[in-house]
């Protein structure tokens, strides 16, 4: 059985994650991590995060992508999108998760599944100058596409202004993996003789689909993008 | 340019998801749909979904697994999760996204990524008879291994009575899609003659992994399980 192992084998204060009321692990606490390096990982193998607000006293849950840099979190949206700029010194809630794979037990009790997760509170700050604006966009392009940022044309001042970005600090975040078998291979089921395990699940890129825009014989794509071709995604 | 074009082509009350004051697309129109059938075909393409509370004021975002009839969303929890049972009258947002590939425009501003992502709105009603429980879990454990509830073993009245299970009408949800090529095939910065497309994100099963605990010679993986390897997973 190896669920969750990643604590930190010589905690440091700087790659612990701090306990807070929100943050401590009450439930499932195996699957609960404070390792500051288990966060970086989890925010580093994705780009699509979930976005918790609360919008007129209602929470409200958007996919959309993010940027991190180890220290803060980025997210940005346009300056019409009244859920980020309704409520400026609202608290949010960002969640990145990986699914990994269903956990198959031999009751449907102890169905599970093996997934990497980590939470972010707080009280993102509106990132206001072109210059910082300018370094969170680069981070937050390329966490989608690595390379990607020196390829495209980069935002101008019109468009900088039209793109209100968020930067959220990680201090205040929550941990959560499982991996490995399910937990009744001991039990009184296991008797019964069946099949029990896991199901992966595998992201991977696919091969690059060029605009239509470019024509019947369209350039190739750049390295960056085309070496990505059949990798893992998460 | 194949932006979002789902809506019903004979829109019928039933098939046509009602505005509310949350579900109504304000930006990004064209990436909005009304179409019941684009909710169901999202929510049946998937099994984890991003709940959204309010704790203690705080908004927090967790991931769950869920199971759709068609009508009702069933997701669950310990009955000691505070998160689900502190406020039992309080809404929730429940948003399911499938990420299907990233948008690599001409410039940084136009990036994106091509997804289909639901959201639903409601307070969420504790399912206690055991009849409908059981009912309920059968439905999430199917969204998850369609053939599992008649494989493994099924909850005694222990393990129904440890479980809180949720219910929440599709009644008000909101879908957004986006597919297809950037948008900035015709423009200006189509003249720079750069590569530009869409990277794809496959999801897929993997082979079946057996739990160590069968030993070394363990069954073969039944046919429900093992027929998913290597198709697509949303």
């Amino acid at each position: 059985m190896t669920q969750t192992t990643t604590t930190a084998s010589i905690p440091r204060p700087d790659r612990t994650l701090a306990e807070t009321d929100r943050t401590r692990h009450r439930r499932l606490r195996e699957q609960g991590s404070l390792d500051r390096a288990a966060l970086d990982a989890i925010l580093a193998a994705g780009f699509v995060c979930h976005l918790g607000v609360i919008v007129d006293g209602s929470v409200r849950v958007m996919p959309t992508v993010y940027g991190s840099d180890g220290t803060t979190l980025y997210f940005h949206g346009s300056v019409a999108s009244r859920s980020l700029v309704s409520s400026p010194d609202a608290e949010v809630c960002v969640t990145v998760t990986h699914v990994d794979g269903l956990v198959l037990a031999r009751s449907a009790f102890e169905h599970g599944v093996n997934y990497r997760s980590a939470m972010i509170y707080g009280v993102p700050r509106p990132v206001t100058d072109d210059q910082e604006k300018t370094a969170g966009l680069r981070c937050l392009t390329e966490q989608c596409a690595p390379g990607q940022w020196d390829y495209a044309r980069r935002p101008d001042r019109k468009e900088l202004a039209a793109t209100a970005l968020l930067a959220l600090s990680l201090d205040e975040a929550s941990v959560k993996i499982r991996t490995g078998a399910p937990d009744d291979g001991d039990g009184p089921d296991a008797a019964r003789g069946r099949w029990a395990g896991v199901l992966p699940l595998h992201t991977t890129w696919g091969a690059p689909q060029p605009d239509p825009a470019l024509g019947t014989e369209p350039p190739a794509a750049p390295h960056h993008i085309a070496a990505r071709a059949d990798t893992p995604a998460s």
